[in-house]
């Protein structure tokens, strides 16, 4: 059996599947988990790869340390979205993090994760809350404010479509500290269909942060591999040296944790092709 | 009809195809052009990617442009494989060279390139020379050293294998000028069978010369999307300053023929992630 996520036409990423170790359609979309004959434990949601046992490393690294390392002192965190709970679970290494909100709509992610692919959360960490709600509906009403705020949704169709909204993005600025971080996963900048919402993204946030900037990572199991992430902020640059200063030191004391993100890629993944940054304009 | 490339078991890429244009069994391989429904035009060899029309420009700017940009003054070009003419065409750009050898085996590939897949190719530019015979052998014998040498060949099986060999590398090395740059595809590090390929290239060329290195880039029609290339040279480091200086100006006068090589991205692509690292050790 495979299992095929075409990007467009009949073209894209198809996973030798040994077993199909659950499925059901929740009141949101269809959750999936697989085992795979080279990625191990695959979850999908409508069809679409959300992580893999092997893979999962480099988007939940990713969209959680850029943040961590730029915030000086990130105590509170919010998560939109994964239910996997590999962005918490990244989020957690950071000594000075002392509440951790995750929003998560659909309950079935999270328990199929639990049951199934239980090496990716950290559930049992008494800092994690975990929020079975629309993330969107809870951004308008947060009193205590954030110091990160890291949007890990699914793709801009079903129901994280709101995910993408410029008023979204407004809510999370209101949710953020002074010095407050956000990050957010934007699609692959090679799939024409994604181009629209990644420009209306980028220019949303180009028009409510201080800062915006996109930057990129290897994904295998996304769409074309080449995968974007967005980061946001009222004023701290992702390079600025006291942020180079902290992964530096961070991630020495994080040591074999961390089999992706380090000070180099911290730089390197903000340099975008030309054809990237053109589909930005 | 779909074309499948699996890197492992069923697990790989899949892509559309509308047509078969092309299809021959020559004495080194079978040489394959097809028509997809999203990338263009595409060749393979032997059932793997070489290139397609919409991507290509992305292994050729940064198989080419690296070490063209890297030696200060380039005139003399050898490049090994390469038959689709688009590393040919990206080193052509670079107004000091006076004189290129592409050592192509199988002529076939240049005229598939030549009928099918135009766009690609500069192959009436008069400082182009190719040379149909083995790679191997040409590096064997050169009496005129060659500033910079490209390795453009394909995976390491078939014809190709030998263009991971210590042996081969060594006479490259004898083949270069004093301030002499070479580059070579170097496969995914995402992929677990090209491990023993991967590691036993970087550890001769570690052996061999006096600066080596590895960078990457997004392709999204290569396994896994990730691809790695090497650099090594008879002293230059990529980042030296004048090299960042002489790219700089070279990517500003080359304006709009570059769609994905530019000074970020020279610098970044040497960013690599922990599991790579380790990969590398």
């Amino acid at each position: 059996m495979q299992f095929n996520e075409f990007y467009n036409g009949r073209t894209g990423l198809t996973v030798g599947i040994n077993k199909t170790l659950f499925s059901r359609q929740t009141p949101y979309q269809k959750v999936e988990i697989f085992d795979t004959d080279t990625w191990g434990k695959m979850m999908t949601i409508d069809g679409m790869v959300m992580l893999s046992e092997k893979d999962e490393f480099v988007y939940h690294e990713m969209l959680s340390h850029v943040p961590m390392f730029a915030h000086p002192n990130p105590k509170r965190v919010l998560i939109i979205g994964g239910g996997d709970g590999g962005t918490a679970r990244e989020v957690l290494r950071h000594p000075s993090v002392e509440h951790v909100d995750m929003v998560e709509i659909d309950e079935v992610v999270v328990q199929a994760a639990k049951q199934f692919m239980p090496m990716v959360g950290d559930f049992d960490n008494p800092k994690l809350n975990v929020h079975y709600e629309d993330g969107i509906a809870f951004v308008e009403r947060v009193a205590e404010p954030y110091d990160v705020i890291i949007i890990d949704g699914s793709d801009p169709v079903g129901p994280a479509v709101d995910l993408f909204s410029e008023a979204f993005y407004r809510n999370c600025y209101k949710a953020l500290t002074p010095q407050g971080v956000l990050t957010s996963q934007t699609e692959s900048p090679w799939v024409a269909s994604y181009h629209p919402a990644i420009r209306n993204l980028f220019h949303s946030l180009d028009a409510i942060f201080e800062v915006s900037r996109m930057y990129l990572a290897f994904i295998p199991l996304y769409p074309s591999g080449m995968w974007s992430l967005a980061y946001a902020s009222k004023g701290i640059q992702p390079h600025d040296p006291e942020v180079i200063d902290r992964v530096v030191k961070g991630t020495t004391s994080m040591g074999a944790a961390l089999r992706y993100y380090n000070p180099d890629i911290h730089q390197g993944s903000f340099a975008l092709p030309v054809f990237v940054r053109e589909l930005l304009r």
